[in-house]
């Protein structure tokens, strides 16, 4: 069990607790309990089973205040959905719960000292791992849970019960965040996020950077200064300046995302926040662990040096690449696998689940950061294996991820409610508070400003000034910034970094995500935008929308069109077959690496991002240089789809299958020399 | 994490593990590894760190082996799908290849000693649950394990590899078999389920009592003897032989019912056999739990004693009927919230999952056994809740429980063939062993033989020889005989017990899960048979078929009465309005207490068990006090639909529908008097 397990009888105090939970009437009942009696020792057997049976009730108990609250919680939700409330999102909601219970727990109910621990005072020179206790005759097993301060040995006597409703931080890094990670990368809008690929990488590395090094800066510069008025209680190096710049630079609009999903706010900005969100908190992560991870030689181990700051930069690239290249070569065999394993339900989703877990633990062992690999492998299996599975697999994968995703998430956030009460060493410090509001604000803004300004230069499609104040007003932090900085508490820089960043995470979700909906009235962004409709009205913008994406595109045209002829082919039962595809020397090999499926397909191409680069039939508005007549849609329609069938790419490619020449050319894209002798793409035609 | 977590560097050969099982390759590889220097001791935190960081890339490894072993078998589970070859089931093919780890692990990889591990020999007289260690000036926390037996010291430090891939076995029970009772009590197939309930209860209660004291006293016999030739090694007593009978006694014949489906053999048949290993788990938990807590006074512990006797079966009575009542309230909880929250099937769904675990934390953290009220919980939730789930949260719930029973139900069964190799405490006594296979054929033929005879005197439709023959062939021990087994294995008698399960499951897997098909031919039981199928038969066969439901049913009718006519409408949407069911007086509290959705939902009944009793409109011929000439189907359909109305009960219910005043006789049966003048039933007919 993920609890730290204590043995204690504080049995009847956990019953009233879960029954409080229930009607979640936060009454302060200070339950009182008799010691037990002495035991005697010919019964030491009984006692110690009872007091196993003791603790795993107490677990259950324990685990059980947790599942009612998320229940409360999503009981709580179903009324606001139901009556359009917008104020307050869900994970706001659990942690305002979570609030309550950690008050609860904390002034509510006082369990008095447990007199079964024991401190040991036997001095060794290490602390191993494992410890065998000789109990007069019996050996006894215990393992390390981890180091306590000096000052807190008391506290571990006194406060069971609040310890007890402490997780392992582990936890959070281990089985909560992978879900909310790999489906953020699952349901990345694809189609609308390589649109703007560039502008999401440059906000999401660079941006993070600059965000993690002002914030670092801005607060080293504070730090010094309470040094100066004597408000600094223990160390605090530039290093943890920039440790603490590096996890609140890990932003995760969750609630500004529901709400732009619920009002349909325009699908660029949406790509932009939720690209750069999903982006930055593999940044952060990696980011932190490489500043951790700097350790200049010699004694004084906070001094700067080059070979230090080098090394740290080699981590970060490593590390990145590293998951980076595995997360998508899990995702690449999945997607191999699935390739062939259709028909079986069951067995395609439970592969699909137990492949994307294998990658996080595989990545790990590695010495990686799953949560990176995870992230690019659920990108990964959303472009190619979500191709391959059959359509109820499509929906059980998607449906168990959200499922998991919800569940992790709402966790977390009731979790953080509670700990604002329980956490025990928390170090709030009003200076530093502010500053590190003032960090935030003004490292947010040197991210987003600049950035957007100088992408400006490049894009066409301009970000304007109202999506820049909106992105700037939508840098909350959420479920990552507070797993990273949960994981390590042990020194005062740490444990003032932990609360200060709980404060941020409550200050942002509660302020900044409830107040999105004015904002996006104040700052007048369009709503009740259908992603299609936005579609639609971009063939009327003409020859200015053109060039645009031909700029945001000129990243991955080169990616896009290696992916499209070989790689969905190869990896999917989508896409083009390479016989049409490879050049024609190729012909025996292609022909064994395309599915039968592939030719069936060929007809109704189901591409999900088709119109990543090419839209409309513009063929060669985006491709300047191939110059093929199929000139924007209507011009050669069958029927009063001319402009109905721009509102779905499947119903174009369909639409224009019925065409003759050029329906080869839209097929199979981008592909020169045309091979009309193809037999199978003739059939295809004729059907 | 819930692996035994001792830190080693063993890291170099966990990764040539995962290697291996990646490629699935039996080369034993035994990896040396260097010693590690020795620390310097201003190093000492990062060593800390370092340390932490190991044991977690560990921990990802050992759990990588088995994610990879779960994907194994599902690809290969595949392959057998695809070419039908039906004589090896999923489970027994994850021992199989649990096993082959299993070996690799035990005589493959050599890890030296860890020097970290230390034997503290501070004489206390109790074993507190956490021990805070003082190392040289450091506090370290450390908590309870276990207690390891004097000549397993040894091992501890020598098998470092082997109890790592070593779970906890509470994980079984409190994480891996509440998923899989769920789904099987949410699968129930009720219509046949509760056409065979008499029976079914006989079987898992009378007959699961009768095998576990027919296998206790014929072990206890065969454990004299053992004592007398001196082949036993240590104390065997009475209660562990019954304890033994209690455990063995759970039937899980997954493999035979997998099958069974796909071959669509007899469903009375399947009815029998999921019902009894569906109940007789929850039946064999609470006997052994009981048998444990037989406990005479005095210092002989082992004495006969009517007043423990009395108390142990005082405590199955509460704990079963506590557990039940348990999971069947928070069942109807869960309805009742799910009568209100439609419309949004994600909070649908999360909520459905969470009040389906929190009924097993709630039983646990009350002292019932959480796996029975679990049980329960998932047939309460089939009978009401799901009608008032939208249909898409009816297939996700569905899915997801099904996805969890897969990867729960493999993953045990790999995990029973891993640690036949890796349990370091094994006992085969060969002398027990066929004692137990003896005991165990004797046991369930005491079950099966003896009742059927019984249940034929008062059956019309009869267990016939050949099914009795089926019966005692398909039971099978899974997943629950091994985590009751497991859970305690410190005594000599339950090591000797745990070694025996294990070889009872492999064979009865592989054996007789294996010979199914060839049982069933030898038995000339039919396959092939449609469910629906067989009631169009049951219509054929007239008057013997007609007085088996009276008798069959008997037990049920006022329940089911009752049921259908309060608690149905009440808690779901289904059912008949409240109004037509509630004698005239209770008209405004039936019109308050039913839902607008049971007035619309009127004229097309959807009630899954709706021909629980009721079939083919033969109102007359089930309930002879009730004479309403609704005579048989066919007799006022419009249209061919005669018996083609007959192959799904909604098909003819709808069809029905169209009369005239029988409609409402069949729409809400049983229903005396009529009420003509309801305006809303009157609406209906018209529409």
């Amino acid at each position: 069990m993920v609890f730290k397990v204590t043995v204690s009888s504080a049995r009847r105090a956990t019953r009233t607790l879960w029954l409080l939970v229930l009607v979640s009437l936060p009454v302060c009942i200070s339950v009182c309990r008799a010691s037990s009696p002495q035991e005697d020792s010919a019964m030491e057997n009984i006692v110690t089973e009872k007091k196993a049976e003791e603790s795993h009730r107490q677990d259950s108990a324990d685990l059980l205040i947790f599942i009612l609250l998320l229940t409360l919680t999503i009981l709580t939700i179903w009324l606001f959905k139901h009556r359009r409330f917008r104020f307050l999102h869900e994970t706001g909601l659990a942690m305002i719960y979570g609030l309550i219970v950690g008050v609860i727990l904390r002034y509510g109910i006082h369990v008095p000292r447990d007199v079964s621990n024991v401190t040991l005072n036997c001095h060794f020179n290490a602390s191993p791992a494992t410890l065998l206790v000789n109990v007069s005759g019996k050996f006894y097993e215990y393992t390390l849970k981890g180091e306590i301060s000096a000052n807190e040995v008391n506290d571990v006597q006194d406060n069971e019960m609040l310890r007890k409703v402490t997780f392992d931080p582990e936890v959070f890094f281990n089985i909560l965040l992978p879900p909310i990670i790999f489906h953020a990368g699952y349901s990345l809008k694809r189609r609308h996020f390589f649109r703007n690929m560039g502008s999401i990488l440059a906000y999401a590395f660079l941006g993070t950077v600059i965000s993690c090094f002002i914030i670092g800066l801005l607060m080293y510069g504070c730090v010094t200064l309470m040094k100066q008025v004597g408000q600094l209680g223990g160390d605090f190096f530039f290093t943890d300046c920039l440790f603490f710049g590096a996890i609140v630079s890990a932003t995760d609009p969750v609630t500004v995302l529901a709400i732009f999903n619920e009002l349909q706010v325009d699908v660029d900005l949406y790509a932009l926040l939720f690209g750069e969100s999903v982006l930055n908190d593999a940044v952060a992560v990696v980011l932190s662990s490489s500043i951790v991870a700097y350790q200049p030689e010699g004694d004084n181990s906070h001094t700067f040096e080059v070979m230090a700051l080098l090394k740290s930069f080699g981590i970060f690239l490593g590390v990145f690449s590293g998951s980076f290249a595995l997360g998508v070569a899990t995702g690449i065999v999945t997607a191999l696998i699935s390739f062939f394993l259709r028909d079986f339900q069951l067995l395609e989703t439970a592969l699909f689940f137990l492949m994307s877990w294998s990658t996080f633990l595989l990545a790990e062992a590695c010495g990686f950061t799953g949560v990176v690999a995870v992230l690019f492998c659920g990108i990964t299996q959303a472009h190619y294996t979500y191709n391959n599975l059959s359509p109820e697999s499509q929906d059980r994968t998607k449906q168990l991820f959200e499922l998991l995703n919800f569940l992790a998430e709402n966790f977390i956030f009731s979790y953080m409610g509670l700990t604002l009460f329980t956490f025990q060493n928390h170090v709030f410090n009003p200076m530093f508070i502010v500053g590190a509001f003032v960090a935030l604000f003004i490292g947010r803004a040197a991210n987003i400003y600049p950035l957007s300004f100088l992408l400006n230069l490049g894009r066409r499609n301009k970000i304007r000034s109202n999506f820049q104040h909106m992105m700037m007003f939508a840098g909350l932090r959420g479920a990552m910034t507070f797993a990273l900085s949960i994981r390590d508490t042990a020194t005062y820089a740490r444990q003032m970094m932990f609360s200060t960043t709980l404060l941020v995470v409550f200050f942002t979700v509660w302020i900044c995500g409830g107040g999105t909906t004015q904002m996006l009235s104040c700052q007048r962004i369009r709503v009740g935008v259908d992603s299609d409709q936005d579609n639609s009205i971009s063939v009327g913008e003409g020859s200015e929308r053109r060039s645009t994406k031909q700029e945001s595109a000129w990243l991955f045209r080169i990616w896009y069109n290696f992916d499209h002829n070989y790689l969905k082919p190869i990896l999917t039962h989508s896409g083009p077959p390479l016989t049409a595809t490879l050049p024609p020397c190729c012909g025996p090999l292609a022909r064994f690496l395309t599915s039968p499926q592939a030719f069936e397909n060929e007809c109704q191409l189901k591409d999900d991002d088709s119109d990543l680069i090419l839209r409309d039939g513009d063929i060669s508005l985006t491709y300047g240089d191939i110059t093929v007549s199929t000139d924007a849609s209507g011009a050669h329609t069958s029927g009063g789809l001319a402009f109905a069938g721009a509102s779905t790419s499947d119903d174009l490619d369909r639409e224009l299958a019925y065409g003759d020449h050029e329906l080869v050319m839209r097929g199979t894209r981008l592909v020169l020399p045309m091979d009309d002798s193809e037999p199978d793409l003739a059939a295809c035609v004729s059907v």
